[in-house]
């Protein structure tokens, strides 16, 4: 087994952690500054590592071995949301960079084509997976154009101006180069913790249902509009809100989440009945039939507020719609073969809650998931953390099981 | 009876219209540029109308008369909501200048005394009614220091600054120099637009009570954290509005009204478990008991979400709190006595559902207010709109008011 260099791999994660440095956690939201900066320190690293590095037309890092023939990528994404932790993506990434040198380090593995991927935008500042998708070809210049950033409104090809990105070619798969795609990256729930279990072999991704719902009454003097006379957006928003908190979970399965995780009053003031709201709603599981149940739940209970009035209410479902991805039998094989290793009776089979790059690139290669645990189960805040034998445990895990595929090119 | 000059009336109102112009509605907030710009071209109409211009240390326009004796102030605002209606204080506004100017016009009233007044950020954009409060000395600097932009944060004292206004001296009542205090005002409700009347004699002032709550829940993944794990400051918000619109029935009078108005989610994206939530809820009416009631169930629903748990529910009561203002009852007989003599059978009486400047004035001086309608009830809307006859009707009744009472003397 390549042997990775724990301390390289730690520095490596902790130097990142001070690019877009923000309390304990970082902000480095797609084509940022800090994100940019991000890059261009991995280039870097890469570079030094012996890979050829390079950055494509939507931000994509790819450190691609000198060596030919079969191989295995390995990735993940630096971006972060706009307050993320520290590891999160980075550490996918940051492993694929540490197995890529050990590899090469070793006379037995030096002739391993291990190549190394940072996605851009997996978060979706603008469009979530965006580099994933575009590597896959799986992105139209519609989607490009439409794409703009959730909080600012700028729109992504802006962004790719300001960034430098725009005009440089965008880098697609070559399938015949790969045996496998793996994936690592935190739990960012709190299974394996409470379990406290110390890895987590992926069986499949969630899909991902997004929605807009947009709430339209009439704006108006919030001390002399008698309540029966209101058209009160806000106060439908609320009532729908509740409507659903009460009718899902007759639908959802034991794994099924749904979240409101943003809403606006408009035009936003104590003193004025609100006269337009919007909420996004958002529902995961990795069985599509309960999907399909929540989202026509969700457009009946849209109908009925709509009809009943005062307020009208629009429905509009948000890209990208993300289907559930099943993982590679023979990776999964492999990975749990690795944790045996390194966790012997300490880890699980589980699904991901949170979506990943690997079921973009699960649709054209065999691809593999790792977790290892979060603490508290926190993530998507700066609080976010993993215990450093847990970082280190992950990292030899992934090598073990790269090794494994590229020795036996088992799959395919 | 001073003849009021319709023309000049409509007139300045619609030159007024242009600053700050947006759609068919304005936006001033105070001490914004527009907001600035509008009240030195009303120093500059009341300076050419013969009164002495002067603005005080916290926006404060006032146009005094030459005449000595005891007068009549007039007043209103011509600050708005973030996007508010061409008409609301600004009718008020206009009234006073053009009824001073009627009333110096007429070698009848000529040596009557009708000061006018402007007051400063009526609609709270940082301290609800900041203008009249000062007039009337109900201000500590206390109040002064932790006023703040509810949009932008920028702290009372700074936006004084930056206008210029800092350092001049404040303009305090003389309560020797007035027999009463008059104001005009769209009614903005639906009341006398929907039983066809053309003028409303204000009887009483709404009290408002506005409240703060603050929920605080753990940020989390939307994806990775099973419904049971969640702490969802959202969710948690929007269950206790579900109580609140549940409750507030039972205890409300006919005329009580509430509002949120205001919502956040932290850290706002579809992705993320809500980690903290705020809102802000306001209710209204002139009944005291009834506020008290209001008041104390809303602790109540706090205390109890509070808790259950498991997210920390914090009530704040912001200020400013109103207290209900009663008009006073003659200047209540002379207004009603106008309204008859201009819209015979076609008025009446009825209480203020919006807080007013009157309300503080009313402490102070014997206070009136007379209403026009509002089409459709609209205000607080770029859509606020009042037919032109009913404006010219509203500034003769007021004009009769203002000079019944200046030659009886009648209050006090």
């Amino acid at each position: 087994m390549p042997e990775i260099n724990p301390q390289r791999l730690m520095d490596d994660l902790r130097h990142l952690r001070t690019i877009g440095k923000y309390g304990t956690g970082v902000v480095r939201p797609a084509f940022s500054n800090e994100d940019m900066e991000a890059r261009q320190w991995l280039l870097d690293r890469i570079g030094q590592a012996g890979l050829r590095a390079s950055m494509d037309g939507v931000g994509n890092v790819f450190g691609r071995s000198p060596n030919p023939g079969r191989g295995i990528l390995i990735g993940s994404h630096t971006d972060t949301q706009p307050q993320g932790g520290w590891l999160d993506g980075s550490l996918g990434v940051i492993y694929g960079l540490e197995i890529a040198r050990s590899c090469a380090e070793d006379r037995r593995t030096a002739h391993f084509a291990v190549d190394v991927a940072s996605w851009s935008d997996e978060e979706g500042t603008y469009l979530s997976m965006l580099g994933s998708r575009s590597f896959c070809d799986m992105l139209s210049l519609d989607d490009m154009q439409r794409a703009q950033n959730h909080q600012t409104a700028q729109p992504l090809l802006v962004a790719l101006k300001q960034t430098g990105l725009a005009g440089i070619p965008t880098v697609k798969l070559d399938p015949d180069r790969y045996c496998a795609y793996l994936e690592a990256h935190i739990e960012q729930g709190p299974h394996l913790d409470t379990q406290e279990k110390q890895l987590g072999v992926v069986t499949a991704i969630v899909g991902i249902r997004t929605f807009r719902l947009t709430f339209r009454g009439q704006q108006n003097h919030a001390g002399t509009t008698p309540m029966a006379y209101r058209k009160d957006a806000g106060v439908a928003l609320m009532d729908l809100a509740h409507v659903i908190n009460r009718e899902f979970p007759t639908l959802a399965g034991p794994r099924t989440v749904w979240t409101v995780g943003y809403v606006r009053f408009e035009p936003g003031s104590p003193s004025v009945v609100p006269g337009r709201a919007e909420m996004l709603l958002q529902f995961r599981d990795t069985d599509d039939g309960i999907l399909e149940a929540l989202e026509s739940k969700t457009a009946r209970i849209v109908q009925e507020t709509h009809e009943q009035g005062p307020v009208e209410v629009d429905l509009e479902a948000l890209p990208p719609r993300c289907e559930p991805a099943a993982m590679d039998g023979t990776v999964q094989e492999c990975l749990a073969a690795a944790a045996e290793r390194h966790a012997p009776g300490n880890w699980i089979r589980m699904p991901s809650g949170a979506g990943h790059d690997a079921q973009i690139l699960a649709r054209e290669l065999s691809a593999g998931m790792l977790f290892i645990p979060s603490i508290g189960g926190i993530s998507h805040d700066i609080a976010e953390d993993t215990a450093a034998e847990d970082i280190v445990r992950g990292c030899r895990t992934l090598a073990t099981a790269t090794e494994t595929l590229l020795l036996a090119d088992l799959v395919e």
